[in-house]
């Protein structure tokens, strides 16, 4: 029995992942700050666990290898999206931005870097932006922070690499078909920016993950970009 | 019907890409300047053509889709390694190492781009080096070649995706397991390297291919990397 | 009169871009956390000041123009170099980089970008690294922490430049001639090094701050590398 | 007595940095394949010099080093700017533009990089564009000639530095104030883009020329960009 861990099961790509992922098998514990009510057909369980506490972490780790054995793939789908001047972005925000970006990641590739690397196998995803790679108005906090994720993400794939384990680091570049746009964008633009082919696909973006995961490791892909194909780019 | 066309279907990625496409149901058309003898047994055919010719790419590309269906995947596998330092790289060397892998790109994007974006789908993908990336010494002539590659991928990708195309652009990011490898390092090192886990295997190329061939429209890779887990980098 | 500030003007590069500011005419502040003690002759000073803490900063600032008007050139020197395989970074080193190296980048860009801006002029040169641009094995805390520092002057910049303020992003690539340095190296691998021409000189490195300082606003750099003339990259 | 050669000395950029160059003191001759007149005043020559043909270079660059001293700084200027789509880009575009921007590279760097490195000193520029670093829409001509010239650039850096030769890529990322321009977007939109700082000024890119030049060989820049303060990017 294998098993999977989802750090930021939320609506949208984490739960893709998380039902694509049992759909295939693995027993998967998704994981979010606040989760919703578990529902009746759910084929993944989601846990209360805050990434920024390295402890609760590891305790979640523990408990899910306890239960559903050694975990095959995790991956780490936490971002922070804010959007303010530099002028208007407070150390507290920069700071919770990061807390939640890199932090965490540190503290979800410390707790399943070790394990993974101990058996020689494993698979690790870290979801990037368009902001994992360049700077731009308005968007320093969560460039900051995603720059850092991924910087740790590119280090580790270099330590756990000959280990074994499989480090990959996707940069999503576009907006996710998700409520959330849904609602930011309102019905109108919404609308039309599906209809032009504008918007990711969760379930494309899982589809893509599993494949990572499923590399052979004689050609393991570190990075790879993912867009809608309309995106202007 | 449809069919795929491997341009550089040489011993090794070229022709497991090609035993790929063929395994999964499409005809499949090779090509490469000097083509070994068809043995029988083979999935795929390969017929004799220089890329650097418009003209006979354009009556290839033709060729196939009257006697196979339309092009729905093409790779551009062709490139030229060659290491001089710039004061030995005479602009002979420059040209052709140029002509093999640049101005043959541009003939196969504009044979198979044009049918492709007319039906509003099909896939085309670029093999790239380390050397699309960076300059290095010894590597003018090929990182030059590689980086002109890479960049009418990407301007083809912007142009064409749309309209349906996908375009993707593959960093091969070390040696492969091939019989010229393996005669360029002499038995001892190939097999130090091989046991190592420091070589790619064109399959795992192969299914990488087939992977980025299968990716919805909602969620398009352009470029993505390669390497085997044990290559330091 | 205008001056200059300094953050972290320890005993290389800073004291040189110190230095090279007040022989060109600027009132020159250094900060550090623990300064050295005064010395006759010094031509600029040094505060005890923790750049980690917000309200320090905004009040060393404030001291600054009040008693040496406006600062025309701020340079954030401020790194951490530490090196630790992603197994062996504590939650408090990462944490400590992130605070030193871009928490304190915030900090500065926004005591000095909103007073530059408010005057339409002003330079801000945040000093980078190799580990800006990527990461690599036992570098991940301080890549992390340095990605973060690199786009948050990447975002400030785009928003500063249309309002007359010059910012700048500058990597280091190669170790610099620092007593530090020499200290790690042993005599024998610093004098060889020094003598093959691998080591920065912090006066270069001053000269090409200036240089930067004094671009017309029609063509401003925001990123330049610098790296001894023997260093292989 | 030392010299400087321009390759591409046109109406601005090339101009700027050739009278820049006189007025330090340098012998300066710069080259183009159609020169107009010589005037009274100037304070630099021009001659017919095609940088496609190898033997022209050779021979142009042997009459100026005989005639006046050893070239101390040579700055290649010569691009090619185009706009078509793929579909539209013929081979012969695709070809003339590499030959112009890239293939003319080589012959500058291998008749001064030579020459240079058995001096141990000199400066060799090479002036880049936005499309340098990636491909767009209707750019693949253009993109591809100037990836190859920068990845030739980079790859000659790597050799010459060594050998105590400065090579420096300047990426351009912004219309330059020419009368090519003025012409191209007319009176009303030139001004109003001059007028909100959306220009390059030549003399301002000849002063960054110079500051490269000037660097101390610890600490040289390879790579820098330059763009008006009011760009967009």
């Amino acid at each position: 029995m294998a098993s999977a861990i989802i750090a930021g099961a939320g609506a949208s790509t984490g739960a893709a992942v998380a039902r694509m992922c049992a759909a295939r098998g693995l027993a998967v514990h998704g994981a979010r700050r606040r989760p919703p009510p578990q529902q009746s057909g759910d084929t993944f369980t989601v846990s209360a666990v805050d990434f920024r506490d390295e402890e609760s972490v590891e305790a979640f780790v523990a408990r899910v290898e306890e239960s559903s054995g050694p975990v095959a793939l995790g991956v780490h789908n936490i971002g922070a999206n804010v959007q303010f001047s530099v002028a208007d972005t407070t150390p507290q925000v920069f700071r919770k931005t990061w807390e939640l970006a890199a932090l965490s990641s540190l503290h979800f590739a410390r707790a399943l870097g070790a394990r993974m690397a101990s058996r020689g196998e494993g698979t690790l995803i870290f979801t990037g932006a368009t902001a994992s790679l360049r700077g731009a108005a308005s968007f320093s906090a969560f460039a900051a922070a995603m720059h850092a994720k991924r910087a740790l993400a590119q280090s580790l794939a270099r330590e756990l690499g000959p280990q074994g384990v499989h480090v990959a680091h996707v940069v999503i570049d576009g907006p996710v078909d998700t409520p959330f746009v849904r609602q930011l964008l309102g019905e109108e633009k919404y609308g039309l920016l599906k209809q032009r082919g504008g918007l990711l696909e969760p379930d494309a973006i899982a589809e893509h993950y599993w494949a990572l995961h499923q590399q052979p490791k004689s050609a393991w892909s570190f990075e790879s970009d993912l867009r809608p194909y309309a995106e202007r780019w």
